[in-house]
């Protein structure tokens, strides 16, 4: 990916600060504020049925993450997708889990049928999402991003654009594809960072796409802010491990380092492929 | 405010350690009983129909928070507030973003028949809860605390005293009002330090006023307590940032200064007018 | 104790990096799936009854966490407990506050029922729960260890091991005993750090019990794994202590000394005693 693309991307999320919605995990909550916030995005996370639905029609994207889903939660959340959906305020699937109870699965085919312009998950939750088998164990993943690219090509069917995140990212459109090779082990080690990456790559893909761009150039266009979110939060990462003795101090400095960031070390040491 | 009754409003609030029942956000319940036990009170986030009306009568303050506001929890809110006010248990509420939706702005009607001794919220939220139009953006503040200030005396008609939040901060029980020009802008980059500051001032009315008192008297310690809460969180953010390199070393410098800010400190750093 | 068998206890925890299920409280989601992260084992907050009977299966332990108890999640706790001891999958309770509501009495009552392999409270929460006087206010504890011991192994008609943490944690199986002589008083500075104990005890539950042991074995095997857990526990905050200038940065350094504290070290400072 062209690292002028990257760096408009990067820019237009930092001058929109976009509203992003987040209908997200109970343990997720406050990570993910706080890495919008320290990302320079305004987080919202309304979820109750009662104002989900109008509420999202203020954001500029929408997250959801099944995390802890209840049955509540689901119905909240397919609600405020089909209003997103609807109105095409872009919204993006975190699939926590998926392949771990019938439950969850049943819900992501719900969701499913609202085309989420994103999908995030690790190479476990992309090939359980595909129907594929997988090794999953709770919400790590015991699979390797390689095994999971036939998957992500599958759920291009349902999602403009596919994201699996591993030791090496992978991003898709379906015709075109980026590896990043950014982030640290330790991320792995702070719970719901993955959680928040999906909620900054929501407000990735709302500061950068427009609604009535026609549906290729959309598809690019979200290729393009969620491969720039993926550099951005990967390299936030390496900074931290720099600073970090463990992953208490890790979480801190990267907070510190979603901050502080700036758009030409970002472009200096970017390590993104096409694939 | 003289700074002799912030001395002690200070110390009696870290002599008597509070204990606090909240009934607040997914978000911010963490953060809020860190914040709590970091300055001296003991949290408690009980909110359960059927415990919070039982369980607040333990309680010497409720802090009532609608910032992931469902139908369920404010059934809870009502029937503990009711319980509150029927005691004479000091309580406060944190409209967060009453604007946002109509579930909201209904939710705060409800509320406020039970008259909150307090009232907390930055200028967009005080300016959406008084019936005015505001510029609210999601949980943050479109407006200045300078246009909210006819909102907050509209509504001491229904709580003693009333709290905006920004860079200078208000407090006004409708005849006396403080300015507090402490705090810094990194305060807005961690999520729920605002629900935070809401908990804090529950603890200095909890622990600084009397249920006996006569209704003037009473109005003029609570502004008391609530400006002392405010000199006392600004300050601790003021020094929080002096060793902050970002949102995530803020909070834990921020925790760390609450706990460990003493009343001369405090008292000789005092920027708080008449106004 | 003997130190082999610490040191026994303590690599097969780190070899076996147990999921462990928790349903926890509103507060205490992140911090427990942070600190079982940070100790080396995989943390998973199911909690719907939907799929919380179900996943506990895939899990080495269960942790129940009354906190932030409600109606709805009680009923799931319910189904996951009943679960968890018809296959002999290893469950720890923490009844938070159970003498602040009759609620949470009742909820515990229900819950003993499944006889849970371990309880861990405080001396207050282990006070009510055997049905004595206690003086508690919120979740902090106003009673000393030692008053609670006669409590503790009456609970253990209910479960097999009773551990009462404070100042000296206590530990017993009815016949053999350990105080633990770790830790800070800081530990009570920050919240979910007892929740998050009793999550990591499960994980240490889990890694070191086997389902086919007869009964003796197995609850010197229970014993074994809960005393290593607080031993590990204390020292790591023991090591945040030294760093630690407040409550903010002792969290982030009591996390990253859980990560990094080796066995050996563990072992060369050993305060436990057979009592």
């Amino acid at each position: 990916m062209r690292s002028d693309l990257i760096h408009h991307c990067f820019t237009t999320f930092k001058d929109t600060s976009p509203l992003v919605h987040n209908i997200t995990n109970d343990v997720a909550n406050n990570t993910v504020a706080n890495v919008l916030l320290a990302a320079g995005a305004s987080p919202a996370m309304v979820h109750d049925i009662n104002e989900a639905p109008e509420f999202v029609q203020l954001a500029q994207a929408l997250a959801i993450n099944i995390g802890t889903l209840t049955h509540t939660t689901l119905q909240s959340m397919l609600a405020t997708v089909e209003v997103a959906h609807t109105q095409s305020i872009p919204w993006i699937l975190d699939p926590v889990a998926v392949g771990a109870s019938s439950f969850r699965q049943q819900a992501c085919t719900e969701l499913l049928k609202f085309k989420p312009d994103v999908i995030r998950g690790n190479a476990s939750e992309i090939l359980a999402l595909a129907g594929m088998s997988s090794r999953t164990k709770g919400t790590d993943s015991g699979d390797s991003v390689d095994r999971a690219k036939e998957a992500a090509q599958q759920l291009t069917q349902y999602a403009k654009v596919v994201v699996i995140t591993g030791a090496i990212d992978w991003a898709t459109d379906g015709t075109h594809s980026y590896s990043v090779n950014h982030g640290h082990p330790m991320m792995t080690q702070v719970t719901a960072l993955g959680c928040a990456l999906t909620a900054l790559i929501a407000g990735f893909i709302g500061a950068n796409t427009l609604k009535t761009e026609d549906s290729n150039s959309n598809s690019s266009s979200l290729l393009n802010a969620a491969t720039t979110a993926l550099c951005y939060y990967g390299q936030a990462g390496e900074l931290a491990a720099q600073e970090a003795q463990g992953p208490g101090s890790f979480y801190l400095h990267f907070l510190d380092a979603l901050y502080n960031l700036e758009a030409q070390t970002l472009i200096d040491h970017l390590r993104v492929t096409s694939s």
